[in-house]
């Protein structure tokens, strides 16, 4: 899906500084001073795919600021356009991957992380790569505020069964957790692309929600 | 389903008491002297209903030693019959309820704990009866070894979903977490009856392993 070479993208996001942050390694620290309301709570979302969660979710949650990493650029195309058509001034979308959170955001400079439908990364040899790994759990900690939480939503069986193993071992605590989250209506619950795909089959979504405790 | 005057069951679990144990609170302490070999590591099982995974995992296991607590008399009966069937002798049955354990089982005195398709307890006034409430938990550190710990298996999401928060939030760690069991097939598991019902008619069932950090 990623595709290097796509000059009209790149047009795009350029054009739209509105949304884009065009150089976001050098806002680690000034995050805040991007939104309208400074001082309120800054969520992530880490791989926002096409965007309907991040937009959905700035709309639904005004009291709260958004951004949202998406690494594949003719992805993030789509992501910006549905946060242009929400309509709302509190999410900020960037064109890079997680490889280091440190690198983008100041210790203790983020609220809450979200990670939806992560890649699970099924083979065993690939688990370094899986977004609840410890090495990621580790910048997840040091970028967020004390006490911060990870939420993770996910279709993948491996992926949640891994995850709650992870978190666990790595001292956070589990605060929410479902192993069927359409099985109840849940007007809070802003839904992905993916979600609504693979739940419309009769999949069971899975999602918890993780605390640092340091 | 407890019916109290069962003359026939009293009189079948005093005939049995090759696997039924009689004074089980003078046991207290001295677990270990009613098994062959004494210094096999000890299993609990509370609630062994019709007894399918204490036998099982007697058979499965002889190296080492169960105990399945079950209250209800003429479920109890079943659960007696087979592990009399499973000729093995390392399988103990007690006709007793879990409101304390401590009563039963001297400090430190158990290896591992198992629950398996417990009462749910829906409804949020019935919290305190879930087996994994936390003054249960306090119980289970009691009566298990330093590190010890407690496998759940249940086909109850609610149930699922409230021991892993349960669990974590008592400090426990998750060792092992499974959303769907027989999605893969695992000839170490030992099933029980209600599981086996329950998973062909496709219905997802869950287990996880948590481990005292004390």
């Amino acid at each position: 899906m990623r595709l290097r070479n796509k000059p009209w993208a790149d047009d795009f996001l350029r054009e739209h500084d509105e949304v884009v942050v065009q150089e976001p390694f050098n806002m680690k620290g000034k995050w805040k001073g991007l939104f309208h309301d400074k001082e309120q709570p800054l969520h992530l979302e880490i791989g926002s795919g096409k965007g309907q969660f991040i937009a959905g979710m700035g709309k639904q949650h005004p009291e709260m600021n958004f951004i949202g990493l998406e690494f594949v650029k003719s992805v993030i195309v789509g992501a910006v356009k549905k946060v242009l058509d929400a309509e709302t001034d509190n999410v900020r979308m960037v064109n890079e991957n997680a490889k280091d959170l440190r690198d983008l955001f100041e210790d203790n400079e983020v609220d809450h992380i979200y990670l939806n439908f992560s890649d699970p990364w099924p083979k065993n040899k690939h688990e370094k790569r899986r977004l609840t790994f410890h090495t990621f759990l580790e910048q997840y900690e040091a970028v967020l505020k004390p006490g911060g939480a990870v939420t993770l939503k996910t279709d993948n069986k491996g992926l949640f069964e891994y995850s709650l193993v992870s978190f666990s071992n790595y001292g956070m605590v589990l605060e929410d957790v479902s192993v069927d989250l359409h099985a109840k209506e849940d007007p809070l619950n802003v839904t992905t692309e993916y979600e609504e795909k693979f739940s419309a089959k009769g999949q069971p979504i899975y999602r918890c929600t993780a605390r640092f405790t340091s």
